[in-house]
């Protein structure tokens, strides 16, 4: 992970041959089948895998039955894939010798390369060349190796890949975390969701964990993926990843880990991974398919939630319980995970009236109360078929009833859910042993049992945000033409950009600034009139004085010309005091702004490239962080989405009878930002406008302030 | 749940007799032993129960092989409890019955009563009438009953209560929602917390949730209390409660549902059960032993957490996996839940770089790496040892490896942590079934094995919540002495108070306010001389025009004396257009304060008395909804407390180069509004400040604008 990223997308690599592979040499194979190279040997044999198994060493003539090879190059063909299990000192001559007989993967255990310091960067710099020349595509170093449970493909080692209890299922995890993320697996299996592939990406010295992904997405076998992430290299990739996502309708349930201080840090020192900030990585998940996952029950629990293959039309839902009090605490989850619980059709109500007794609540979430006990559920199946047919909902959740009536009634529940389209999630009442073949027969019938009511509440959000983001992308109209074209700059070297200058680079891209001129201070002295009207703000122009409150170099209020020259004369004195040898660059006589302040910058990011900032300002703000980001460039509908990420929106739509501000020309000068860094991304590290005014509708925005750092 | 609550705790029954009852009769006792008249015979017979059971019913000589009585009258003595299996209509008479025979206890299991509207409303009166008459105290009606599984008590009816697999143990269970909790402790029994206690407390006409509480944290086979709450009636009652808890060091695992909107609108439809709002539930669990749960998983996590009986010294933490992966993702939990991960002692340092190989980790947290595996986990155990042995940590949290050295492993940790006073969790890497013996024996053992890794982190942060609040509750002075006299206020029958009026009010409490007179109109034409320096503010008083500002009725910055008595005018003719027949007492002349707004204010809320509230002004906090809540009276030192609980607290202690606050003066304002309202409680129903200016350190507060509710 140490070299910089690239912003575009490779040329992709069919790897079909990597997940299917007609044969497998396994280099470095042991007699010993509990060591790392000899364990692939008996899960290559012992599992089902149909194609041929080629053990490689120099050693032995056969092992376990199976004639032994003296290196690659003596392996029949077709094997397509290269278990490197030798010592690290080993590895680069064996890519050298896969490539040369026409083996296009290998998976490479070793450790001892980036993840060990300088000795393992420079062998696995080696090895990355060696797989670039003799075009082998590797996975790893340093990794626990790859699995396809629908093919008997287990090429890997550990005690996660030797259990029988794996289940197959449209489910592929990719795992930046070897050890955590096979464990993973072997929860999912438990849990009933099956997993048939999974990869440890270890160092990813050649394929990283992106690419993989795409790969995944793309099968037919697969129909959910799950990431382990830790970082990734680029950004902009993982963008468009997340839109393909939504384009098939195959949710990204995503773990992104080493987001807190102390976590980062942890991360760094066990992987050397570096990464850009959690909050480029949360804007990224929210445009494409990506659903963020934070522990293993939820993991297990969306991915439940998702295996029917139904997606919500609407936020809106019904729940069905037996007991009251389950049915508040649901409702208290619907509100924290974006569930609306509509007020059900009067026909609705009306039908369910005559179903349940008469101290049943038919609103919503209904309570058919524990009277459904007394039919063996049959009327409680029918309030669920009721509610289930009503038109205001689009989604239901209903809470299991428990004792020795539940195979039967778990048959009804799935002729019902099979006669709708919306999609039925069950809260399951109690622990997995309480009836544990009728959760199976449920599951595999389309009817997910989550364990808790919280999480199952939790699970319909996920579904719901998913359905949302894949209407909002196919409904999205393509991008608006540019608000304005290329414009050519004349940056620094490198360094800071003063004030002045910054905002006449702005001005460029046709985003308001404030009235100023830049005066020589004798040009100060000798004025007349005021260039605008008071009450005007002095300040210095200097590149070398970026925070220029602190020196004492702003004044503001100046309300007549002599006001004005004694400001310019004290600006002048305080700078030279606070910084001796600052170059001065003249005097801004500036109009005074008014409105809202926002926060606006752009930003080019080493993994994401670049990225406009929207935040509130004022000090408040600066320290609720009230703040939302967008990935550059943008038209002015997606700026427009960016106030409304904002837990501060409604102050821009009229709040409490004050004007709605001009969320038009705030929205047009983010596109325009958006357009300047990335039009310019190779020589513009970062912009700050703080603060720009926000005035009410029709009177516009403009950036009183402003600063750009230019990169060579 | 209807009458009006009372806000001082009643006298204490003693439930020993309920809760071990010598005798038990079975009022309505059925042959059918399915039916919910029979259920309780096999419950009584067939569990282990020593005492004596007395099934009464007139039409059968004998149930079950026990002689039968024809009423409660004729049961032997001594009986302690009396289970009610009638229909509603026959409940009042038997209430008397038992009333009469001298049995002190009773578990109604009839439904029909307040829960079924107005007939049932009267019907529960009548029975509570006859409970307090002949000295009965009842649970329920409509309740699911009661457990004490230590005596074999199975005193209920239903599902969970027949079950063999409920495990006892010193937890208890009080819940408001039957059918739920219920199947809570059925959940707790699987994943091996034992539950000896379970009362569920149905309609509450007579013995509410809190007083079960109260009696179950008082018992020495209870250590943990779990409490299902929808609303209870006596806040001040819950607050002793949380005290009394923090003193024995029992947790109170609170699941209190009806807290969103919908939420809460279900709950009033199924139990008509009212309650106050979440936030005044939030504030008292903060002060009290309670610590929230939300879902299954979180009260079984808790619970396992605390019954080890360990509570960490500091939120100070270390880590200990064998892979990084797990490491971050558990440091990225640790964040949002308050643990913190110092640097761990030079010596342990050193001492962990000796034990583990070189590419390990002995940052915090410690990642062993898979090289763990290679020695039977015999190093790995000497990583625990020694990090727990760090004196910069109180608690750890491991991760448990996996395979067939787990037995003897988990006998080493065993050993670790009995050598050691500070609590250890587990993160069990896998599913229920892997390893369960390890699991038992580990649990049985002090060393709770948690699921998944977030979950184990949040269960270590509740440990750490539940260990501070004890220090603090240990640690608190006592309360200081009140800051100003009980004053005699003159307050009209009922209605508002106008500004003026009010801030009067809040003068003899000593509650600083701005520099104002009350002049009658013709007064401010003849000023000559302005009574404060301008700019000045000119209102009208009036009791009638609550919204000024809207009425058109404030007008502020008047800077000169022609301009007040303009305004006067202007405002005076306002509220006449406004509202023409608002009686008006004068025209406010007023100082312009400054500073910070804050808004402060006091209820008397129906259940928890008088609160105080605190929330930063203006605009956008308002928005934010950046508030917090004290129960009054209190003193200043309590007040300072509301004041670090804004999420704005920083900006009161000197933010980014802006002064200090005069946090002394806002808290000394704070107290005595509390003790305004607290005085007064049986005539004010609402105070708002609205603003208080707080202005630099040493200059004070201001109270701008106030309105009392006087209530008759």
């Amino acid at each position: 992970m140490d070299q910089p990223p690239s912003l575009s997308p490779t040329a992709r690599t069919d790897f079909t041959r990597l997940f299917e592979p007609r044969g497998i040499a396994v280099i470095g194979a042991s007699q010993d089948l509990t060591r790392i190279g000899g364990q692939p040997l008996r899960l290559l044999t012992e599992y089902g895998y149909q194609g041929k198994v080629y053990p490689v060493n120099p050693k032995y003539p056969e092992i376990k039955g199976l004639p032994c090879y003296p290196n690659a190059g003596a392996v029949p063909q077709p094997c397509d894939l290269a278990i490197v299990a030798l010592s690290a000192q080993h590895v680069v001559s064996a890519i050298e010798d896969i490539g040369k007989a026409g083996i296009p993967f290998a998976v490479v255990f070793s450790a001892g390369f980036s993840e060990v310091g300088e000795a393992g960067r420079k062998l696995q710099a080696a090895l990355v060349a060696a797989a670039r020349k003799h075009k082998v595509r590797v996975i790893g170093p340093n990794c626990l190796g790859a699995m396809n449970l629908n093919a008997g493909v287990r090429a890997g080692f550990g005690g996660t890949m030797a259990l029988n209890t794996l289940k197959p299922g449209p489910v592929a995890l990719v795992t930046q975390s070897g050890g955590f993320g096979f464990g993973i697996a072997a929860i999912s299996s438990y849990y009933n969701v099956g997993m048939s592939h999974v990869v440890s990406t270890g160092n990813e010295a050649d394929v990283g964990a992106l690419e993989l992904m795409e790969a995944y997405l793309e099968r037919d076998d697969v129909r959910i993926l799950v990431a382990f992430l830790e970082g990734i290299q680029d950004g902009r990739r993982m963008l468009a990843l997340g839109q393909r996502a939504l384009e098939l309708g195959k949710p990204i349930l995503t773990w992104k880990v080493g987001n807190s201080t102390v976590g980062k840090q942890a991360m760094t020192s066990h992987t050397a991974r570096m990464t850009s900030g959690y909050e480029l990585y949360k804007a990224a998940f929210r445009e494409g398919g990506f659903i963020e996952v934070h522990d293993n029950d939820d993991l297990v629990d969306l991915a439940k939630a998702f295996l029917p293959g139904r997606l919500p039309k609407s936020r809106k839902a019904v729940f069905v319980t037996l007991s009251g009090g389950s049915g508040v605490l649901m409702a208290d989850h619907a509100e924290l995970n974006g569930v609306e619980l509509p007020a059900l059709a009067d026909d609705t109500v009306k039908k369910l009236k005559e179903i349940m007794v008469d101290f049943a609540s038919a609103a919503n979430p209904i309570d058919a109360t524990a009277n459904g006990y007394n039919d063996n559920f049959a009327s409680y199946s029918e309030v669920i078929r009721t509610a289930l047919a009503d038109p205001n909902i689009d989604a239901l959740i209903t809470r299991s009833p428990r004792g020795k009536a539940m195979p039967s009634w778990s048959k009804r529940l799935v002729d019902i859910v099979k006669a709708s389209d919306k999609p039925v999630l069950l809260n399951w009442p109690t622990s997995p042993d309480d009836n544990g073949e009728s959760m199976q027969f449920l599951e595999e019938n389309g009817v997910p049992c989550i364990f808790a009511p919280g999480r199952t509440v939790h699970a319909l959000g996920a579904l719901a945000e998913f359905a949302e983001k894949k209407r909002r992308f196919e409904q999205a109209p393509p991008p608006a033409a540019r608000a304005v074209a290329r414009q050519n700059l004349e940056l620094p070297a490198n360094g800071t950009l003063g004030e002045y200058a910054a905002k006449r680079v702005l001005s460029r891209y046709g985003i308001p600034v404030v009235g100023e001129q830049l005066l020589a201070p004798e040009a100060v002295e000798k004025l007349t009139t005021a260039p605008f009207p008071f009450p005007l703000v002095v300040k210095i122009e200097s590149a070398d004085l970026p925070h220029k409150t602190e020196a004492g170099a702003v004044k503001l209020g100046m309300a007549s010309l002599d006001q004005l020259k004694a400001a310019a004369r004290e600006v002048l004195a305080n700078a030279k005091r606070y910084k001796p040898d600052a170059r001065i660059d003249g005097v801004i006589v500036q109009q005074m702004a008014s409105g809202q302040e926002v926060i606006v910058g752009a930003v080019n990011d080493p993994y994401f490239g670049p990225v406009v900032t929207l935040g509130l300002g004022g000090i408040l703000t600066e320290l609720l962080h009230d703040v939302t980001h967008r990935f550059a460039p943008f038209d002015a509908r997606v700026a427009k989405s960016m106030i409304d990420d904002l837990k501060s929106a409604p102050l821009f739509h009229g709040y409490r009878g004050r004007p709605p501000l001009d969320v038009e020309a705030l929205a047009d000068a983010l596109a325009r930002l958006s357009l300047l860094v990335a039009d310019h991304a190779d020589r513009i590290a970062e912009i700050d406008i703080n603060p720009l005014f926000v005035g009410p509708a029709g009177t516009g925005v403009a950036a009183a302030d402003a600063l750009i750092v230019v990169k060579p």
